[in-house]
């Protein structure tokens, strides 16, 4: 293959040269910084702008890597996007000594992948959740409201969303505490309680860079001037208290407990080879959510649950559930034109998630509730144990990768995981 | 009276010694800085704090006050609320000399409030809007399902609520933008325009100060740990766009784009007088709501339209709603121990807003919707004309006022207020 990396790449990386995502770590002891990912390694950002070798003829800010999110970086905009992409691209290429070439950099800058932890990536200003699979919103539909249609009117004119909880969101790997709520069995009174309905939603959302100003609405052609990239969602979800109090006003306590997404936000701009016409949409959307381009991301997605008696057995996770994002009926650019359509303004660090991302057929549905139909038909482990719900002890973990167009290496998301802990 | 302060307060004046609320000010030319309003005056806690007036025995960080937000201040919790607190009113007692006794620190320290720019007092984490207001609730409901109960099942055992955008909060002043949105028109197919029925909520909110801590919720009596003090809120609502895009996710664009809030920050020390009794609540609520403390706050609220032909001919705006905060049914600590119980973790900064205050009877309505019947009772305003909906112009204008509570000075909480500007 050509383009490779004189970092070594395995086989089957979700990081090759192509890829190089952008994340927070922090090695023991030492401050959070930008890294990017290459192989088995982070680069440290920071250290090569230190050496004066990422700042080529552009004027970055002073330690611009060396903050614990991205907002500072993402702020400044596509073409310092762009710049320090390609500046990383040429260092990292195998033809280039730059970095060999300055004694000890290497062991400086590379660290091992299992030495780095890993942080939030960005600081979330907003937090928008759509409702963009017309599968997941159909699966929806049809068990809140048997017999009746089961998109409603607005659907195929908008794509449906709401904000969700800015400050729970969290990085891949954070425990997931079983939460407490209202919750009301047999029609009877409410009670409180630990759910018993816990359930992950598949999910690949959208980071905003370069904000916005008030009052003007972010036209769909300069969506790329906005989005930096893109990471996988896991948005827990407790379906008995979400029941409860999701009238007349959405989604609530049921999902603001705690949102996961993935350390490494993957670039538009290693996803342009992805970029693939979505789904016919009919009827005609409005202009202000028409757009030339493409904006389907060809990214197959797959949802694994490991039990505890399974990880402590070291059997395989099992796949629960495998689809691809480019079904998605809204895409990325009509998400973020809709949002700024009213003269809501964007801000560095707004996170917008798909909605759950289901496709056609029970394998490829993104949430137990819709994969065991509320709980009628349980999922079995390979333990011989069933699932309707997720039990304490579970570890979900959802996997990303685009692989599909011609001659590029396949770019990958990496996962996000979360393990569910008892209630307090 | 006793207990003044050597800084004139005019009669009627909202910010009397009792009051000390928290802002962010600029002067032309200068850094935003913390200030507390006295009289027709802000006094800056900067300057005070740089000339070692506020440290008293406690050790505040360097520069605590030479912020752009209240955040950093907040942060450090209640005990250093009640420090600072306690050491302005010192301060600023009649009996004192401390400030005067500085050679030119007065003239320094006290700032003209008509020279000083007033801006968003907290950098603002999660926006929460609840839906609080008994009256409130009945009236959507009756409106939203004619014939039908007006209250759902679950609004009398929890407070509703929903997220909303964070980054479109605005301090008072601030231009309110006609936004565009889709639109239904007698059941045809959605066009995009800009709204024809902008609406205003009156709301009260409460400001988040103390973090908690993620997994763990706030139990109800922990609650003044964590409340650092109010503002007026008025919610802005396209209320043609709220209605087509609310099913099933709730309120999104058609409240998204202008959320403006008083710029003073009222502290729960200075509201202590003001917490009476809320309205009894039946069914009883669970333990987790339930608290032995009153926290309904007798907070008298009204609203002024003035239509730009009555500001240009000098009239008085128009009242067109009179009520108290006291009547909403679900508290502030309610609202709080809430949001929490899920183990959803506080920020510093969070604004939590009580949805629309509405008492009973059509004159203590708190927005258009409900005043006018959803435009079938038009307002007739002093200058002939009427209103169903606000018109490009218009300026509405919230005041807050507790004055009942014996021996004691009104405490106010000065305006919020915002006029409208036509569709781009």
């Amino acid at each position: 293959m050509s383009g490779g990396s004189w970092v070594p790449v395995p086989e089957g990386s979700d990081f090759s040269l192509h890829n190089l995502p952008y994340g927070i770590f922090r090695r023991a002891g030492e401050a959070a910084r930008i890294g990017v990912a290459i192989g088995d390694q982070v680069l440290d950002l920071d250290a090569l702008w230190r050496e004066g070798l990422l700042d080529g003829g552009r004027k970055l800010p002073e330690g611009v890597f060396a903050h614990g999110s991205l907002n500072r970086f993402l702020s400044l905009g596509r073409p310092a996007w762009q710049s320090v992409r390609a500046g990383v691209l040429e260092l990292l290429d195998g033809h280039s000594h730059a970095i060999r070439d300055v004694p000890g950099l290497a062991e400086r800058a590379l660290i091992e992948r299992s030495e780095a932890e890993m942080l939030l990536p960005v600081e979330i200003g907003d937090f928008v959740d759509f409702y963009s699979s017309l599968e997941h919103a159909s699966n929806m539909g049809a068990m809140l409201r048997p017999g009746g249609e089961p998109l409603l009117p607005n659907w195929r004119h908008l794509p449906v969303g709401y904000h969700g909880r800015a400050g729970s969101v969290v990085v891949s790997g954070t425990p997931v505490v079983r939460p407490w709520g209202q919750i009301v069995e047999d029609d009877g009174p409410p009670g409180f309680g630990p759910t018993g309905m816990l359930d992950f939603e598949l999910e690949v959302g959208f980071i905003a860079g370069a904000p916005s100003a008030f009052g003007a609405s972010v036209p769909i052609e300069q969506a790329p001037e906005h989005i930096f990239g893109c990471v996988l969602v896991n948005d827990w979800s407790a379906r008995d208290i979400q029941r409860w109090e999701n009238a007349p006003l959405g989604p609530f306590l049921g999902k603001s407990f705690m949102t996961s997404i993935s350390p490494w936000v993957v670039t538009l701009d290693a996803l342009a080879p992805y970029f693939v016409p979505g789904p016919a949409q009919t009827p005609p959307v409005l202009d202000y959510l028409r757009s030339d381009r493409d904006w389907a991301i060809d990214l197959d997605l797959e949802v694994t649950l490991a039990s505890s008696t399974m990880i402590e057995r070291d059997m395989d996770a099992e796949v629960i559930s495998r689809t691809n994002f480019r079904t998605l009926y809204w895409n990325i650019a009509q998400q973020l034109a809709h949002v700024t359509s009213n003269g809501a303004r964007l801000r560095t660090g707004d996170l917008f998630a798909s909605g759950t991302v289901s496709g056609p057929g029970p394998r490829a549905y993104g949430s137990m509730i819709e994969l065991t139909r509320s709980g009628e038909r349980p999922i079995v482990l390979p333990d011989g144990s069933e699932r309707t719900w997720l039990k304490d002890g579970d570890t979900i973990a959802m996997h990303g990768v685009c692989g599909h167009a011609e001659g590029v290496p396949p770019v990958g998301f990496g996962k996000v995981r979360g393990a569910v802990v008892p209630a307090p």
